[in-house]
């Protein structure tokens, strides 16, 4: 039996339902899953208003949940899915776990990691950006409008 | 009836205390406390081994438990005292959590918040630093001695 090798795309799609829970649940709407060596391990989204905690971030929800799954708190041969570039926060996070590879679709030039000068990330960590960016930002936006109203 | 004003070092030796029930578990012994009002709200210390989770370092633990302890996500009027400095994902943390005072114990040369050239920091977050500083220094010294021999 073969197994099918899924996307970036599939796996982004898989992120952004994630983020759609939010959504509903009135969170600001990120959402990020664990995948290794195929499988999804773990799936998350923002719940900081929901838990009141400021760390209930997607990836650190899912980075917990994926270390629990596996029994290990390295995620080296891990790819973490995330529809927002992660923050300081999170992306200091991930270094600690040293995550095998980070994938994330819209940038945040206001709070992203990339917008202080440090590689914050683990220098093994590969990073893939602007998958589905389109579809991970507007929801984005569409949140962010349907508070100003 | 008046209340006791409580000093810093009376704090920083209650996270102390949380260090060497660390250092009791086997894991890098760094304790922190949050203290609103005087009163002690919150108390936690390192886990990263024992429940296997890279984000489970005691400043993390503490501000979830502020956080739910309050049922409020920000804790400005609160101080965090924490045996050793607090490294860029915790500091970052702190930051959204818009920390009233840090008060932290001994220095982090190699992974502290300081050691980047940026104010990770929340620009409100009063900081103090070097209380009970050989105290705090000598518990993570003499962990890391047993570790090597």
């Amino acid at each position: 039996m073969t197994y099918p090798i899924f996307s970036d795309e599939y796996f982004m799609n898989e992120a952004l339902k994630e983020a759609q829970k939010a959504y509903e649940a009135d969170e600001v709407p990120v959402g990020a899953i664990v995948v290794s060596d195929q499988r999804i391990i773990a799936r998350a989204y923002n719940m900081t208003e929901k838990l009141g905690d400021v760390t209930a971030h997607a990836e650190m929800i899912a980075l917990t949940s994926a270390s629990n799954y596996i029994g290990f708190k390295y995620l080296v041969d891990c790819a973490l899915y995330v529809t927002l570039e992660p923050c300081l926060m999170c992306a200091a996070a991930l270094k600690w776990a040293q995550l095998g590879r980070l994938v994330f679709g819209a940038s945040d030039d206001k709070a992203g990691y990339h917008t202080i000068e440090y590689p914050v990330l683990h220098p093994k960590t590969e990073i893939k950006f602007g998958i589905l960016e389109p579809e991970c930002s507007e929801l984005l936006k569409d949140f962010f409008r349907s508070k100003r109203r």
